[in-house]
């Protein structure tokens, strides 16, 4: 038996090993800077191994020196950090109301954005408008093109990856059509994953806002549609087509509306505001203004809308046990003043009563969280490239 | 640098490498008997490195001879295969009206079995009945009881580990009481691990029944109760505190009753039957086998049924998107009559429709799904006691 018969000291586990001491010496430094004694001391390897892998990083453009450490005795000691500008990511939240698009760095820093009203009227000029506003936002920041090396979108529906396109993305007209993301794709000329927007909400409000630290929980969208995106130790969780959290279509059995989407949608906000003697030209933004102000039938307005998301809540603690609901989207922006209503109603209906609470994040979440994804992938795709 | 200083051979990580390497041909040899060259060729490993850890597994009594493969040229070579003798497991199925007690050995094989009416009219009446039969099942056995080395207990409702006391068994009274476990597990003499009897059911299904090989599934109990259980990847998905599944909790929101366990568990099928004219003594199995027999009323309860678990399965498929959903319990057993009801129904619902199927195991879900969990688990407590 020679030693190279062993399996340990082939030259492709010596390679692995290599690559797998700079993949986590890199994953160490993302927390903090820290030095090469400190590495040692944290990782159990030895130092001739740290220097060696840390040389091959900054060689690579991956790590550089990030100012000196200087202990009470001994030498000071240079600190190494990531390098963010290693390559960049782009986060795109393709909503009805807003199109909104951030170039991130690997740090998740947001070095450039733009935000453009979605005036398209066919959903190919949704995805011109797309195209041409991410290479404004690249345009307009110090990046060269070539770094920006993946991106993600965040759109309502449910993106099949196998025909490449949206299903049920009710309002957005003519958005399921084929070769839609495929066009973009192309006059992106950057890879393009395509994700559901409360997905990516519920990513966002991981990585950035209120749902960080949570084991398990989910990101009400409440707006023109309704949707969630849940996240379970701390990656998406999104069934077994893509589909986990389509919580519009669950069953609401009053006579009318028929969905919980019709239920507890924007829209239901003005029927039943209209319903309780209110006139005009309403939305559910200013039914939410007039409650602010004590206006009596849009209080009731109110009102049952935090009794429908109670009834929301309690049908996804019974099939899921969240530990944490957090409300958002249009509706959910106005959470404080549906988080009572919403508490009250849930201890009348039900035993399960995860903790309720306002996103963190208010109109960003589909951003960041596409930000946030992008950067994950951008991250990887980087050290492959680089290492 | 000495080479000890270099990570890779400090006598902490060989020994480590020998047990991995121990713990990977012991998996591998569950699949299939092997001999030493298939095993070599297999794993990567080197021959003599694949018969010492062989030689180590033998003299720990986790592997033995299998027999000879006699190749078309060449040597006779010895195969080699896990001894399922090594330990022993216990599945138990706390039921309202069957107790079950079954015995496996580490290949899942069930030794021993005893299945017995429960007539027990208080929670300590029945701890003790959970203790005596598991005696006599070990008992009644060739099984040395210092071999048993781990029991795993279905119940209806969730365990809590931090209080050690089961919540939400509504139809075990005094089940919730404190201590209950610990008594069992006491004089047990064996570690027992509680779960909750629809996780246990799906667990079953996907290990031995209709859940094999799916992504993510569930399994829905309707009997006395209304539970599910989730299996994802391979693991059940238990939520942030033990209460994914609790279904019985979703809203229903026709005027009364008020939860869908009072709409859809066998109870609601006889107050069903009853209201469209059935009388006498019924039971959801006499309902059942007069739908069979053609009698209008029990058709229509039945059908009702049917609906109620459309409404069931869609509400489950907008916030978990399962590929699959099993219909089991006691009135799950009558899927054959239900089957075409839920899916016209299903239709009309919604667009999101898993596959709905039948369970396999029938009343057996329970306890082979205990049998699974504790066969794990033993393996691995077999594995670190003798390796």
């Amino acid at each position: 038996m020679t030693s190279s018969e062993s399996g340990v000291d082939q030259p492709w586990n010596q390679q692995r090993l290599r690559s797998s001491n700079e993949r986590m010496l890199l994953e160490r430094l993302r927390a903090t800077p820290a030095s090469r004694a400190q590495l040692a001391r944290e990782t159990g390897l030895s130092k001739p191994t740290v220097s060696s892998a840390l040389a091959s990083l900054e060689a690579a453009g991956l790590v550089r020196e990030a100012g000196h450490h200087t202990p009470e005795r001994g030498r000071a000691a240079v600190l190494y950090a990531p390098d963010p500008s290693a390559g960049y990511a782009l986060g795109i939240d393709i909503g009805r109301a807003w199109l909104r698009v951030a170039l991130a760095d690997l740090d998740g820093t947001v070095v450039a954005r733009k935000d453009v009203r979605n005036r398209a009227r066919t959903s190919g000029a949704m995805a011109d408008l797309v195209v041409a506003t991410a290479h404004q936002v690249v345009a307009g920041s110090d990046v060269v093109p070539a770094d920006v090396v993946h991106a993600v979108v965040g759109t309502p529906g449910v993106y099949d990856p196998a025909v490449r396109r949206v299903r049920y993305a009710l309002h957005l007209p003519g958005w399921g059509r084929a070769g839609l993301f495929d066009r973009m794709r192309e006059e992106l000329g950057v890879p393009l994953a395509v994700h559901n927007d409360a997905n990516l909400a519920a990513v966002g409000e991981h990585a950035f806002g209120v749902g960080a630290g949570s084991r398990l929980f989910v990101y009400v969208m409440i707006g023109t549609g309704l949707g969630m995106g849940i996240v379970a130790d701390g990656r998406p969780f999104t069934g077994a087509s893509g589909a986990a959290g389509e919580i519009g279509f669950l069953p609401w059995n009053d006579r009318a509306p028929d969905t919980l989407e019709d239920a507890v949608s924007a829209e239901a906000v003005v029927r039943t505001a209209r319903a309780l003697g209110m006139t005009g030209t309403l939305t559910a933004k200013s039914v939410f203004e007039a409650a602010r102000a004590g206006e009596a039938a849009a209080v009731g307005a109110v009102r049952q809308e935090g009794e429908r998301l109670a009834h929301t809540v309690s049908a996804v603690a019974a099939v899921l046990d969240p530990e944490l609901v957090v409300l958002g989207g249009g509706v959910g922006h106005s959470a404080d003043l549906l988080l009572q209503t919403v508490r009250d109603t849930l201890r009348r209906l039900t035993p399960l009563r995860p903790k309720v609470a306002a996103s963190a994040l208010g109109e960003d979440a589909v951003l960041l969280g596409a930000v946030a994804t992008a950067m994950g992938r951008a991250r990887d795709v980087v050290f492959a490239q680089r290492a």
